[in-house]
Order: structure tokens, then sequence, then C-alpha cells
């Protein structure tokens, strides 16, 4: 009997060690994408507007470019490279009709959030940038991010390999 | 030979009124809109991001729509009506062909910049809201203005007159 009242408030104990052992995990936890270990920024939603764009088939999406203030004054006063500590993310959904104006297409579900980090040391053999990829807070696989900086490099390596142009 | 010594520095100090009047007539005089005298808002180019939209032919526009805190806390509790001192700015540009990426289209030249701002007393008679239409800054005229209301009040009356909605 004496076993059971000791018992009782040590396992009590335990699991609360335990659930705060998992929001802890769960904090901390921003899962970072493979080859770069590039997380999702906390507060990006409230980033500045860089640029929207548009994707055609087989995308079909509509995409927002936010920036935080490093980047953005980098954007600002057209400095290239762009300095360490510059981040972009992108914003994508599915582009779908409004249902309030036949001209019109808005956002659907969101598909993708992608991420460049610049750290000019940790990210050297990949022009200084660090590439993230997600869906629903998930990075994508190995594979997906080895093409991220390939294709940067082929196309944009004199913007410092940024696609996105700030929107007038 | 004396009064030159006097000329020249009251021409002086009256060049250097009229200049500091003008600065702040530039200053003060962001144009107002006809029928609503709503302005652009300093400083909304920093502003939270809503959502994305396009607006295909006869606009052929990428358009982004901005709001400031009041808006954004709205928008995320899901208030109805909007609260007073919400303001809401879209952003619209040509969509052009990017030149980056063949499936990709991005912000061209700037078109207008739209305005919607709440003030449920002063814009009573059109649902609480003032209306703003810009183009280089400078408002459109009042027949353009007459049609804001209008067709916001016929399309959407059932979002407090509001056609955008928060991007997931």
């Amino acid at each position: 009997m004496r076993t059971r009242w000791v018992a009782i408030p040590v396992a009590l104990i335990v699991f609360w060690l335990i659930a705060l052992t998992a929001a802890d995990d769960a904090k901390a936890g921003n899962p970072a994408s493979p080859i770069y270990g590039v997380t999702v920024p906390d507060g990006y939603r409230s980033w500045e507007l860089i640029a929207p764009a548009r994707e055609a088939a087989p995308f079909d999406e509509l995409r927002v470019v936010l920036g935080n203030d490093i980047a953005v004054r980098a954007y600002r006063n057209g400095t290239l490279p762009f300095p360490d500590g510059s981040v972009l993310v992108k914003l994508a959904w599915k582009e779908v009709q409004s249902p309030d104006f036949a001209s019109a297409s808005i956002p659907g579900a969101a598909t993708t959030v992608q991420v460049m980090v610049k750290d000019s040391k940790k990210y050297a053999s990949s022009g200084g940038w660090g590439f993230g990829r997600f869906i629903d807070g998930v990075p994508a696989d190995e594979v997906q991010h080895r093409t991220c900086f390939a294709c940067h490099e082929a196309r944009v390596k004199n913007r410092d390999y940024v696609f996105t142009r700030l929107a007038p």
C-alpha cells in the first residue's frame, strides 16, 4: 500500500519530465534540410515583401519571396554579393480561380516553403548559400536538395545566385 | 554697395524659407483620392503580406496585398468587420516573362497602388471603407473612384467588402 503512494507521484514526475522534453524538442526542433542544415526561420511570415511570381504548368503556383532585414537592405542598396545573415523565404501556393472575380486567381493550398541562408564560410562550396525546401514544415529529401545550387549556379550566378529581383 | 551686402543674405534667407516650405509640402503632401480623401500610407512597403493574386487579361498583372498591424491582426483572428484603423494596400505590376526561367513570370513595371482605409464613421456610406487608387503616386479621377464601393459591395459584402483572403 505504501509503495503505491510513492509510485504514483514518482510516475507523475516522470511523465511531466517526458512531456517537458518533448515540448522542448518541438520548440527547438524546426527540422533542418539535408546537406545544408537550413531550417524555416521563426517569424518569417512578417518579413518584408521582395516580389511575387507565378509558376506556370506543371507547378501552377503563385509565389512570394520575403526577406529578412539584412536581405532587404542589400536589395535596396543593390549590394552584391548579399551579406552574411541574409535570409530569403519563398512561399508557394497552388494558383486557383477566385470565386469572387472571373479574371482573378488567388492562393489555394500552400505547397512549399523554400529558404536560402547566406553564410559565406559555412556554405563556401555552394556560392555562400545554404538551401532548404519544406513541405508542411518537413524538409524534402537529399536528392531534391542536390538540385538547388546547380540550378541557381547555372542561371543566376551573376546575381549572387539569387533569382528574385526586388519588385519596383 | 551697402545695399548689396544686405540684399544677398536677405535673398538667401528668402530662398531657404521657400525651400523649407516646399519640403514640408512634399512631406505632408501624399495626394488624396477624390471622394474619400485616402492617401498612400507612409512605409506601407514594409507591411506584412496578406496574399498575392494574379489578374488575367486585359490586366495581365501580378498583385500583392499588404496590411498594417491592425488589419493583419483582424485577418489572423478572423475578426469581421475589420476594426477602424485597418489599412490594406494592393500593389500591382505588369506580369512579364522571367528572363531566367521559362515557366516563371515576374513583376514588370508597377501599375497601380490601391488603398482601403477602415473608418466606420467617416466612411459610413461606403461600408466603413475609404478607397484610393493611385498611378505613380497620383490619384485616379473621381469617375474611377465611383466604381470602387459598388463592386466591393456587389461581390464581397459578406466579408466586410474585402476581396483578399489571408494566404494560408
